[in-house]
Protein backbone atom coordinates (compact mmCIF):
# COMPACT_ATOMS: atom_id res chain seq x y z
CA UNK A 1 0.00 0.00 0.00
CA UNK A 2 1.42 3.53 -1.05
CA UNK A 3 2.22 6.25 1.63
CA UNK A 4 -0.91 8.12 0.47
CA UNK A 5 -3.01 4.44 0.67
CA UNK A 6 -1.89 4.22 4.16
CA UNK A 7 -1.77 7.73 5.54
CA UNK A 8 -6.33 7.96 3.90
CA UNK A 9 -6.54 4.56 5.95
CA UNK A 10 -5.41 5.93 9.14
CA UNK A 11 -7.25 8.97 8.74
CA UNK A 12 -10.46 7.38 8.15
CA UNK A 13 -9.97 4.91 11.13
CA UNK A 14 -9.60 8.24 13.20
CA UNK A 15 -13.27 9.60 12.19
CA UNK A 16 -15.36 8.66 14.66
CA UNK A 17 -18.63 9.19 12.65
CA UNK A 18 -17.50 6.82 10.22
CA UNK A 19 -17.62 3.97 12.54
CA UNK A 20 -20.66 5.25 14.83
CA UNK A 21 -22.45 5.26 10.88
CA UNK A 22 -20.67 1.50 9.97
CA UNK A 23 -18.92 3.20 6.94
CA UNK A 24 -16.15 1.30 4.99
CA UNK A 25 -13.16 2.85 3.15
CA UNK A 26 -13.35 0.41 -0.15
CA UNK A 27 -10.59 2.26 -2.09
CA UNK A 28 -8.45 5.03 -2.60
CA UNK A 29 -6.97 5.71 -6.16
CA UNK A 30 -5.61 8.71 -7.46
CA UNK A 31 -7.99 11.59 -7.56
CA UNK A 32 -10.56 8.77 -6.50
CA UNK A 33 -11.75 7.44 -3.57
CA UNK A 34 -14.63 4.95 -2.21
CA UNK A 35 -16.60 4.23 0.80
CA UNK A 36 -19.18 2.08 1.89
CA UNK A 37 -22.26 2.17 3.69
CA UNK A 38 -24.61 -1.22 4.76
CA UNK A 39 -27.69 0.09 5.96
CA UNK A 40 -29.09 0.09 9.21
CA UNK A 41 -32.68 1.19 10.94
CA UNK A 42 -29.68 3.03 13.01
CA UNK A 43 -29.46 5.65 10.20
CA UNK A 44 -33.23 6.10 8.59
CA UNK A 45 -35.03 9.51 8.23
CA UNK A 46 -38.29 9.38 9.40
CA UNK A 47 -39.66 7.02 6.25
CA UNK A 48 -37.57 4.52 6.54
CA UNK A 49 -34.97 5.42 4.11
CA UNK A 50 -31.68 6.35 4.76
CA UNK A 51 -31.19 10.00 6.53
CA UNK A 52 -30.08 12.78 3.81
CA UNK A 53 -27.19 12.66 6.02
CA UNK A 54 -25.92 9.60 6.49
CA UNK A 55 -25.78 9.47 2.35
CA UNK A 56 -23.84 12.96 2.78
CA UNK A 57 -21.17 11.97 5.08
CA UNK A 58 -20.21 9.27 3.15
CA UNK A 59 -19.77 11.30 -0.12
CA UNK A 60 -18.07 14.06 1.74
CA UNK A 61 -15.40 11.84 3.39
CA UNK A 62 -15.10 10.32 -0.12
CA UNK A 63 -14.39 13.76 -1.85
CA UNK A 64 -12.66 14.69 1.13
CA UNK A 65 -9.88 12.02 0.62
CA UNK A 66 -10.08 12.04 -2.97
CA UNK A 67 -8.73 15.61 -2.56
CA UNK A 68 -6.29 14.60 -0.26
CA UNK A 69 -4.61 12.18 -2.88
CA UNK A 70 -4.00 14.97 -5.10
CA UNK A 71 -2.82 18.10 -2.21
CA UNK A 72 0.41 19.17 -1.66
CA UNK A 73 2.62 16.68 0.30
CA UNK A 74 2.62 17.40 4.27
CA UNK A 75 -1.01 18.80 3.83
CA UNK A 76 -4.23 18.00 5.59
CA UNK A 77 -7.57 19.08 3.88
CA UNK A 78 -10.89 20.11 5.20
CA UNK A 79 -14.29 20.69 3.50
CA UNK A 80 -15.07 24.23 2.52
CA UNK A 81 -17.91 23.57 1.64
CA UNK A 82 -20.09 21.33 -0.94
CA UNK A 83 -23.88 21.24 -2.43
CA UNK A 84 -26.00 17.66 -2.98
CA UNK A 85 -28.75 16.55 -4.73
CA UNK A 86 -30.80 13.71 -3.84
CA UNK A 87 -32.25 12.09 -6.86
CA UNK A 88 -33.96 9.19 -5.66
CA UNK A 89 -34.84 7.69 -2.47
CA UNK A 90 -31.90 6.11 -0.60
CA UNK A 91 -33.60 2.54 -0.03
CA UNK A 92 -31.17 -0.34 -0.88
CA UNK A 93 -29.14 -2.78 1.55
CA UNK A 94 -25.80 -1.08 0.34
CA UNK A 95 -24.80 2.18 -0.59
CA UNK A 96 -21.45 3.30 -2.67
CA UNK A 97 -19.74 6.55 -2.26
CA UNK A 98 -17.29 7.82 -5.00
CA UNK A 99 -15.24 11.01 -4.39
CA UNK A 100 -13.54 12.38 -7.81
CA UNK A 101 -11.02 15.66 -7.96
CA UNK A 102 -12.31 17.53 -10.78
CA UNK A 103 -9.62 20.01 -10.46
CA UNK A 104 -6.95 20.97 -7.57
CA UNK A 105 -4.04 23.55 -7.11
CA UNK A 106 -2.09 24.73 -4.32
CA UNK A 107 -5.08 26.15 -2.01
CA UNK A 108 -8.43 24.11 -3.39
CA UNK A 109 -9.46 21.06 -4.79
CA UNK A 110 -12.79 20.70 -6.86
CA UNK A 111 -14.89 17.31 -6.27
CA UNK A 112 -17.83 15.74 -7.76
CA UNK A 113 -19.36 12.92 -6.13
CA UNK A 114 -21.99 10.39 -6.36
CA UNK A 115 -23.97 7.81 -4.20
CA UNK A 116 -25.27 4.74 -5.90
CA UNK A 117 -27.39 2.34 -3.68
CA UNK A 118 -27.51 -1.40 -4.51
CA UNK A 119 -31.18 -2.76 -4.16
CA UNK A 120 -31.01 -6.92 -5.37
CA UNK A 121 -28.35 -6.38 -8.49
CA UNK A 122 -29.33 -3.06 -9.29
CA UNK A 123 -27.27 -0.12 -8.70
CA UNK A 124 -28.70 3.25 -8.98
CA UNK A 125 -27.61 6.48 -8.50
CA UNK A 126 -29.70 8.37 -5.09
CA UNK A 127 -27.12 11.57 -4.74
CA UNK A 128 -24.91 13.59 -6.58
CA UNK A 129 -22.43 16.47 -5.07
CA UNK A 130 -20.15 19.17 -5.99
CA UNK A 131 -17.32 20.02 -2.93
CA UNK A 132 -15.05 22.89 -2.92
CA UNK A 133 -11.76 21.02 -0.21
CA UNK A 134 -9.07 23.43 1.29
CA UNK A 135 -5.62 22.35 1.83
CA UNK A 136 -4.35 23.28 5.51
CA UNK A 137 -1.08 22.63 6.89
CA UNK A 138 -1.55 19.23 8.95
CA UNK B 1 -48.38 21.29 22.11
CA UNK B 2 -50.08 22.24 18.60
CA UNK B 3 -50.46 19.68 15.72
CA UNK B 4 -47.86 20.59 14.31
CA UNK B 5 -45.32 20.34 17.22
CA UNK B 6 -46.65 17.07 17.71
CA UNK B 7 -46.32 15.78 14.32
CA UNK B 8 -42.85 16.43 13.71
CA UNK B 9 -41.43 15.14 16.92
CA UNK B 10 -43.13 12.32 16.48
CA UNK B 11 -41.30 12.32 13.03
CA UNK B 12 -38.09 12.75 14.81
CA UNK B 13 -38.33 10.37 16.89
CA UNK B 14 -38.73 7.68 13.74
CA UNK B 15 -35.51 9.29 12.05
CA UNK B 16 -32.86 6.41 13.33
CA UNK B 17 -30.08 8.74 12.65
CA UNK B 18 -31.14 11.69 15.27
CA UNK B 19 -30.88 9.01 17.94
CA UNK B 20 -27.39 7.49 16.89
CA UNK B 21 -25.91 11.28 16.37
CA UNK B 22 -27.17 11.90 19.61
CA UNK B 23 -29.72 15.03 18.16
CA UNK B 24 -32.50 16.22 20.21
CA UNK B 25 -35.64 18.45 18.65
CA UNK B 26 -35.23 21.45 20.47
CA UNK B 27 -37.87 23.84 19.37
CA UNK B 28 -40.55 24.01 16.66
CA UNK B 29 -42.29 27.25 15.61
CA UNK B 30 -43.90 28.43 12.65
CA UNK B 31 -41.54 28.49 9.93
CA UNK B 32 -38.41 27.73 12.66
CA UNK B 33 -37.20 24.75 13.83
CA UNK B 34 -33.95 23.78 16.26
CA UNK B 35 -31.64 20.72 16.65
CA UNK B 36 -29.21 20.84 19.50
CA UNK B 37 -26.22 17.98 18.97
CA UNK B 38 -23.92 17.73 22.11
CA UNK B 39 -20.22 16.94 21.21
CA UNK B 40 -19.31 13.51 21.12
CA UNK B 41 -16.03 11.68 19.92
CA UNK B 42 -18.50 9.34 18.29
CA UNK B 43 -18.85 12.36 15.38
CA UNK B 44 -15.22 13.28 15.18
CA UNK B 45 -13.40 13.87 11.72
CA UNK B 46 -9.83 12.99 11.77
CA UNK B 47 -8.48 15.59 13.85
CA UNK B 48 -11.13 15.39 16.54
CA UNK B 49 -13.88 18.05 15.51
CA UNK B 50 -17.23 17.12 14.80
CA UNK B 51 -17.15 15.60 11.27
CA UNK B 52 -18.76 18.18 8.59
CA UNK B 53 -21.70 15.08 8.05
CA UNK B 54 -22.61 15.53 11.53
CA UNK B 55 -23.42 19.23 11.61
CA UNK B 56 -24.85 18.53 7.90
CA UNK B 57 -27.36 15.77 9.38
CA UNK B 58 -28.88 18.23 12.26
CA UNK B 59 -29.35 21.60 10.12
CA UNK B 60 -30.66 19.03 6.99
CA UNK B 61 -33.65 17.55 9.97
CA UNK B 62 -33.86 21.21 11.34
CA UNK B 63 -34.67 22.67 7.45
CA UNK B 64 -36.69 20.09 6.80
CA UNK B 65 -38.84 20.42 9.47
CA UNK B 66 -38.98 24.08 9.41
CA UNK B 67 -40.56 23.33 5.81
CA UNK B 68 -42.93 20.62 7.09
CA UNK B 69 -44.66 23.57 9.65
CA UNK B 70 -45.29 25.36 6.07
CA UNK B 71 -46.33 22.55 3.95
CA UNK B 72 -49.80 21.97 2.74
CA UNK B 73 -52.23 19.61 5.25
CA UNK B 74 -51.39 16.37 4.76
CA UNK B 75 -47.95 16.93 3.23
CA UNK B 76 -44.63 15.46 4.21
CA UNK B 77 -41.34 16.77 2.91
CA UNK B 78 -37.64 15.53 1.50
CA UNK B 79 -34.97 16.93 1.08
CA UNK B 80 -33.92 18.05 -2.93
CA UNK B 81 -30.83 19.28 -2.41
CA UNK B 82 -28.94 21.61 0.34
CA UNK B 83 -25.51 23.41 0.20
CA UNK B 84 -23.62 23.84 3.11
CA UNK B 85 -20.47 26.10 3.61
CA UNK B 86 -18.19 25.65 6.80
CA UNK B 87 -17.16 28.88 8.20
CA UNK B 88 -15.16 27.67 11.27
CA UNK B 89 -14.20 24.19 12.72
CA UNK B 90 -16.63 22.49 14.29
CA UNK B 91 -15.26 22.45 18.04
CA UNK B 92 -17.69 23.17 20.95
CA UNK B 93 -19.23 21.17 23.27
CA UNK B 94 -23.14 21.73 21.85
CA UNK B 95 -24.05 22.62 18.58
CA UNK B 96 -27.46 23.96 17.67
CA UNK B 97 -28.67 24.03 14.16
CA UNK B 98 -31.52 26.28 13.34
CA UNK B 99 -33.92 26.00 10.09
CA UNK B 100 -35.92 28.76 8.93
CA UNK B 101 -38.18 29.36 5.64
CA UNK B 102 -37.67 31.89 3.71
CA UNK B 103 -40.05 31.14 1.10
CA UNK B 104 -43.11 28.35 0.77
CA UNK B 105 -44.73 27.24 -2.21
CA UNK B 106 -47.39 24.20 -3.06
CA UNK B 107 -44.79 22.31 -4.22
CA UNK B 108 -41.39 23.72 -2.91
CA UNK B 109 -39.85 25.68 0.24
CA UNK B 110 -36.23 27.38 0.19
CA UNK B 111 -34.87 27.45 3.37
CA UNK B 112 -31.56 28.59 5.35
CA UNK B 113 -29.74 27.02 7.98
CA UNK B 114 -26.93 27.49 10.65
CA UNK B 115 -24.98 25.57 13.20
CA UNK B 116 -23.95 27.41 16.08
CA UNK B 117 -21.09 25.99 18.14
CA UNK B 118 -21.15 26.89 22.10
CA UNK B 119 -17.22 26.69 23.36
CA UNK B 120 -17.32 28.41 27.09
CA UNK B 121 -20.07 31.09 27.38
CA UNK B 122 -19.69 31.81 23.72
CA UNK B 123 -21.75 31.02 20.94
CA UNK B 124 -19.93 30.93 17.06
CA UNK B 125 -21.23 30.15 13.63
CA UNK B 126 -19.54 27.28 12.19
CA UNK B 127 -22.00 26.50 9.31
CA UNK B 128 -24.56 27.99 7.14
CA UNK B 129 -26.98 26.58 4.63
CA UNK B 130 -29.04 26.58 1.60
CA UNK B 131 -31.95 24.45 1.28
CA UNK B 132 -34.84 23.11 -1.04
CA UNK B 133 -37.49 21.07 0.36
CA UNK B 134 -40.17 19.12 -1.94
CA UNK B 135 -43.50 18.71 -0.20
CA UNK B 136 -44.95 15.27 -0.93
CA UNK B 137 -48.30 13.00 -0.08
CA UNK B 138 -47.63 12.10 3.43
CA UNK C 1 -35.27 19.58 -37.07
CA UNK C 2 -37.43 17.89 -34.01
CA UNK C 3 -40.41 19.25 -32.53
CA UNK C 4 -37.93 19.78 -29.51
CA UNK C 5 -35.11 21.21 -31.63
CA UNK C 6 -37.29 23.71 -32.90
CA UNK C 7 -38.94 24.37 -29.77
CA UNK C 8 -35.71 24.86 -27.87
CA UNK C 9 -34.22 26.97 -30.47
CA UNK C 10 -37.64 29.46 -30.54
CA UNK C 11 -37.48 29.51 -26.89
CA UNK C 12 -33.31 30.57 -27.18
CA UNK C 13 -33.90 33.34 -29.99
CA UNK C 14 -36.97 34.60 -26.59
CA UNK C 15 -33.99 34.98 -24.46
CA UNK C 16 -32.86 38.71 -24.91
CA UNK C 17 -29.83 37.72 -22.35
CA UNK C 18 -28.45 35.57 -24.64
CA UNK C 19 -28.75 37.97 -27.77
CA UNK C 20 -27.06 40.70 -25.53
CA UNK C 21 -24.95 38.25 -24.17
CA UNK C 22 -23.97 36.95 -28.14
CA UNK C 23 -24.24 33.83 -27.10
CA UNK C 24 -25.27 30.86 -30.03
CA UNK C 25 -27.58 27.62 -29.24
CA UNK C 26 -24.98 24.67 -30.81
CA UNK C 27 -26.77 21.59 -30.16
CA UNK C 28 -29.75 19.94 -28.73
CA UNK C 29 -29.61 16.32 -28.33
CA UNK C 30 -32.14 14.27 -25.98
CA UNK C 31 -30.62 15.08 -22.47
CA UNK C 32 -27.78 17.51 -23.80
CA UNK C 33 -27.50 20.71 -24.82
CA UNK C 34 -24.92 23.05 -25.75
CA UNK C 35 -24.28 26.89 -26.01
CA UNK C 36 -21.15 28.66 -27.32
CA UNK C 37 -20.09 32.24 -26.30
CA UNK C 38 -17.53 34.44 -27.87
CA UNK C 39 -14.87 36.38 -26.06
CA UNK C 40 -16.12 39.85 -25.68
CA UNK C 41 -14.68 42.64 -23.41
CA UNK C 42 -18.56 43.40 -22.85
CA UNK C 43 -18.32 40.37 -21.01
CA UNK C 44 -15.35 41.27 -18.44
CA UNK C 45 -14.82 41.20 -15.12
CA UNK C 46 -12.65 43.89 -13.30
CA UNK C 47 -9.45 41.66 -14.65
CA UNK C 48 -10.51 41.31 -17.90
CA UNK C 49 -11.55 37.41 -17.83
CA UNK C 50 -15.41 36.82 -18.85
CA UNK C 51 -17.45 37.88 -15.92
CA UNK C 52 -18.76 34.74 -13.84
CA UNK C 53 -22.48 36.05 -14.65
CA UNK C 54 -21.45 35.65 -17.99
CA UNK C 55 -20.34 31.74 -17.55
CA UNK C 56 -22.93 31.03 -15.40
CA UNK C 57 -25.61 32.34 -18.21
CA UNK C 58 -24.08 30.23 -20.74
CA UNK C 59 -24.52 26.96 -18.75
CA UNK C 60 -27.79 27.55 -16.57
CA UNK C 61 -29.54 28.16 -20.11
CA UNK C 62 -27.91 24.58 -21.24
CA UNK C 63 -28.65 22.99 -18.31
CA UNK C 64 -32.30 24.10 -18.47
CA UNK C 65 -32.87 23.34 -22.08
CA UNK C 66 -31.35 19.75 -21.74
CA UNK C 67 -34.03 19.72 -18.89
CA UNK C 68 -36.89 20.69 -21.39
CA UNK C 69 -35.91 17.55 -23.60
CA UNK C 70 -36.56 15.24 -20.58
CA UNK C 71 -39.88 17.76 -20.08
CA UNK C 72 -43.44 15.88 -20.16
CA UNK C 73 -45.07 17.25 -23.59
CA UNK C 74 -47.11 20.51 -23.05
CA UNK C 75 -44.31 21.74 -19.80
CA UNK C 76 -42.12 24.67 -19.81
CA UNK C 77 -38.86 24.69 -17.22
CA UNK C 78 -37.93 27.18 -14.06
CA UNK C 79 -34.36 26.88 -12.57
CA UNK C 80 -34.99 26.44 -8.73
CA UNK C 81 -31.28 26.57 -7.96
CA UNK C 82 -28.17 25.88 -9.19
CA UNK C 83 -24.54 25.95 -7.75
CA UNK C 84 -21.29 26.22 -9.94
CA UNK C 85 -17.53 26.51 -8.51
CA UNK C 86 -15.18 28.54 -11.19
CA UNK C 87 -12.12 25.98 -11.46
CA UNK C 88 -9.48 28.30 -13.39
CA UNK C 89 -9.87 31.93 -14.66
CA UNK C 90 -12.62 32.49 -17.34
CA UNK C 91 -9.65 33.24 -20.28
CA UNK C 92 -9.95 32.22 -24.08
CA UNK C 93 -11.48 33.50 -27.57
CA UNK C 94 -14.60 30.82 -27.21
CA UNK C 95 -16.52 29.49 -24.36
CA UNK C 96 -18.45 26.28 -24.82
CA UNK C 97 -21.03 25.13 -22.62
CA UNK C 98 -22.62 21.96 -22.01
CA UNK C 99 -25.98 21.16 -19.77
CA UNK C 100 -26.68 17.31 -19.16
CA UNK C 101 -29.80 16.03 -17.45
CA UNK C 102 -28.26 13.54 -14.54
CA UNK C 103 -32.31 12.40 -13.23
CA UNK C 104 -35.58 13.67 -14.53
CA UNK C 105 -39.13 12.87 -12.90
CA UNK C 106 -42.68 14.90 -13.31
CA UNK C 107 -41.65 17.62 -11.25
CA UNK C 108 -37.73 17.92 -11.16
CA UNK C 109 -34.69 17.36 -12.88
CA UNK C 110 -31.16 17.27 -11.69
CA UNK C 111 -28.63 18.41 -14.45
CA UNK C 112 -24.71 18.64 -14.26
CA UNK C 113 -23.06 21.12 -16.59
CA UNK C 114 -19.48 22.37 -17.32
CA UNK C 115 -18.20 25.27 -19.28
CA UNK C 116 -15.43 24.96 -21.57
CA UNK C 117 -12.84 27.49 -22.59
CA UNK C 118 -10.87 27.82 -25.88
CA UNK C 119 -7.63 28.76 -26.00
CA UNK C 120 -5.11 28.30 -29.11
CA UNK C 121 -6.08 24.67 -29.51
CA UNK C 122 -6.71 23.79 -25.92
CA UNK C 123 -10.03 23.20 -24.56
CA UNK C 124 -9.83 23.26 -20.67
CA UNK C 125 -13.08 23.41 -18.09
CA UNK C 126 -13.23 26.47 -16.26
CA UNK C 127 -16.85 25.91 -14.55
CA UNK C 128 -18.88 22.99 -13.60
CA UNK C 129 -22.49 22.95 -12.14
CA UNK C 130 -25.29 21.15 -10.32
CA UNK C 131 -28.65 22.39 -11.12
CA UNK C 132 -31.90 21.95 -10.25
CA UNK C 133 -35.27 22.46 -13.07
CA UNK C 134 -38.48 22.76 -12.11
CA UNK C 135 -41.22 21.48 -14.69
CA UNK C 136 -44.07 24.17 -15.01
CA UNK C 137 -46.80 24.30 -17.07
CA UNK C 138 -46.50 25.96 -20.61
CA UNK D 1 -15.30 58.27 -0.46
CA UNK D 2 -12.49 56.14 1.63
CA UNK D 3 -10.09 53.92 -0.38
CA UNK D 4 -12.22 50.77 -0.25
CA UNK D 5 -15.35 52.11 -1.52
CA UNK D 6 -12.80 53.97 -4.40
CA UNK D 7 -10.94 51.07 -5.54
CA UNK D 8 -14.45 49.09 -5.07
CA UNK D 9 -16.19 52.03 -8.25
CA UNK D 10 -12.91 51.66 -10.10
CA UNK D 11 -13.43 47.71 -10.30
CA UNK D 12 -17.10 47.86 -10.86
CA UNK D 13 -16.01 50.41 -13.92
CA UNK D 14 -13.61 47.89 -15.35
CA UNK D 15 -16.56 45.34 -15.13
CA UNK D 16 -17.70 44.93 -19.03
CA UNK D 17 -20.45 42.93 -18.16
CA UNK D 18 -21.70 45.57 -15.72
CA UNK D 19 -22.26 47.59 -18.29
CA UNK D 20 -24.01 45.27 -20.91
CA UNK D 21 -26.36 44.69 -18.62
CA UNK D 22 -26.91 48.17 -17.11
CA UNK D 23 -26.62 47.71 -13.55
CA UNK D 24 -25.28 50.52 -11.22
CA UNK D 25 -23.48 50.32 -7.91
CA UNK D 26 -25.60 51.49 -5.61
CA UNK D 27 -24.01 51.46 -1.54
CA UNK D 28 -20.93 50.03 -0.60
CA UNK D 29 -20.66 49.72 3.82
CA UNK D 30 -18.32 47.69 5.53
CA UNK D 31 -19.19 44.35 4.55
CA UNK D 32 -21.94 44.77 2.48
CA UNK D 33 -22.61 46.13 -0.87
CA UNK D 34 -25.44 46.76 -3.00
CA UNK D 35 -26.02 46.72 -7.11
CA UNK D 36 -29.47 47.99 -8.87
CA UNK D 37 -30.68 46.94 -12.06
CA UNK D 38 -33.33 48.22 -13.72
CA UNK D 39 -35.71 45.79 -16.07
CA UNK D 40 -35.00 45.49 -19.48
CA UNK D 41 -36.29 43.25 -22.53
CA UNK D 42 -32.54 42.68 -23.23
CA UNK D 43 -31.95 40.72 -19.93
CA UNK D 44 -35.12 38.37 -20.60
CA UNK D 45 -35.27 35.02 -20.76
CA UNK D 46 -38.04 32.91 -22.67
CA UNK D 47 -41.04 34.11 -20.75
CA UNK D 48 -40.10 38.03 -20.41
CA UNK D 49 -38.62 38.13 -16.44
CA UNK D 50 -35.47 38.55 -16.01
CA UNK D 51 -32.99 35.87 -17.04
CA UNK D 52 -31.14 33.64 -13.92
CA UNK D 53 -28.06 34.60 -15.12
CA UNK D 54 -28.71 38.03 -15.28
CA UNK D 55 -30.27 38.23 -11.60
CA UNK D 56 -27.10 36.15 -10.72
CA UNK D 57 -24.33 38.12 -12.19
CA UNK D 58 -25.12 41.35 -10.08
CA UNK D 59 -25.68 39.19 -6.55
CA UNK D 60 -22.25 37.63 -7.42
CA UNK D 61 -20.92 41.28 -8.27
CA UNK D 62 -22.76 42.42 -4.51
CA UNK D 63 -21.24 39.27 -2.63
CA UNK D 64 -17.48 39.85 -4.26
CA UNK D 65 -17.47 43.24 -3.45
CA UNK D 66 -18.50 42.43 0.12
CA UNK D 67 -15.62 40.08 0.50
CA UNK D 68 -13.18 43.01 -1.00
CA UNK D 69 -13.89 45.38 2.19
CA UNK D 70 -13.33 42.35 4.25
CA UNK D 71 -9.97 41.61 2.42
CA UNK D 72 -6.65 41.73 3.69
CA UNK D 73 -4.88 44.88 2.26
CA UNK D 74 -3.55 44.52 -1.52
CA UNK D 75 -5.68 41.51 -2.00
CA UNK D 76 -7.96 41.75 -4.89
CA UNK D 77 -11.11 38.56 -4.72
CA UNK D 78 -12.79 36.10 -7.22
CA UNK D 79 -15.60 33.86 -6.71
CA UNK D 80 -14.78 30.37 -6.38
CA UNK D 81 -18.05 28.93 -5.94
CA UNK D 82 -22.02 30.11 -4.98
CA UNK D 83 -25.35 28.91 -4.85
CA UNK D 84 -28.35 30.50 -5.75
CA UNK D 85 -31.95 29.49 -5.24
CA UNK D 86 -34.59 31.41 -7.17
CA UNK D 87 -37.31 31.79 -5.13
CA UNK D 88 -39.95 34.01 -7.65
CA UNK D 89 -39.76 34.81 -11.00
CA UNK D 90 -37.80 38.03 -11.74
CA UNK D 91 -40.54 40.37 -12.47
CA UNK D 92 -40.87 44.01 -11.80
CA UNK D 93 -39.04 47.23 -12.81
CA UNK D 94 -36.29 47.18 -10.59
CA UNK D 95 -33.81 44.27 -8.68
CA UNK D 96 -31.35 45.12 -5.96
CA UNK D 97 -28.70 42.89 -5.06
CA UNK D 98 -26.96 42.96 -1.70
CA UNK D 99 -24.09 40.86 -0.35
CA UNK D 100 -23.04 40.63 2.79
CA UNK D 101 -19.86 39.06 4.22
CA UNK D 102 -20.89 36.54 6.80
CA UNK D 103 -17.45 35.14 7.72
CA UNK D 104 -13.87 35.84 6.74
CA UNK D 105 -10.41 35.32 6.82
CA UNK D 106 -6.60 35.55 5.19
CA UNK D 107 -7.87 33.08 2.41
CA UNK D 108 -11.75 32.94 2.04
CA UNK D 109 -14.99 34.78 2.65
CA UNK D 110 -18.21 33.22 2.45
CA UNK D 111 -21.38 35.58 1.73
CA UNK D 112 -25.06 35.92 1.52
CA UNK D 113 -26.41 37.94 -1.05
CA UNK D 114 -30.20 38.25 -2.20
CA UNK D 115 -31.86 40.06 -4.68
CA UNK D 116 -35.13 41.78 -4.46
CA UNK D 117 -37.90 42.83 -7.07
CA UNK D 118 -39.88 46.25 -6.96
CA UNK D 119 -43.10 46.46 -8.53
CA UNK D 120 -44.96 49.30 -7.88
CA UNK D 121 -43.96 50.59 -4.42
CA UNK D 122 -43.52 46.51 -2.91
CA UNK D 123 -40.24 44.79 -2.84
CA UNK D 124 -40.32 41.25 -2.84
CA UNK D 125 -37.25 38.75 -2.59
CA UNK D 126 -36.76 36.83 -6.08
CA UNK D 127 -33.03 35.06 -5.39
CA UNK D 128 -30.82 33.73 -2.44
CA UNK D 129 -27.41 33.46 -2.74
CA UNK D 130 -24.40 31.91 -0.66
CA UNK D 131 -20.87 32.49 -2.38
CA UNK D 132 -17.28 31.22 -1.06
CA UNK D 133 -14.85 34.25 -2.44
CA UNK D 134 -11.33 33.74 -2.32
CA UNK D 135 -8.56 36.10 -1.84
CA UNK D 136 -5.93 36.36 -4.26
CA UNK D 137 -3.06 38.92 -5.12
CA UNK D 138 -3.68 41.97 -6.72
Amino acid sequence: MSDTQERIAASFKAQGLMATLGAQLVSVADGEVQIELPFSTQLSQQRGYVHAGAITSIVDSACGYAALTKAPSGCDVVTAEFKINFVRPAIGERFLATGKVQASGKLLAVCTGEVRALSGTEWKVVAIMQATIVNISA
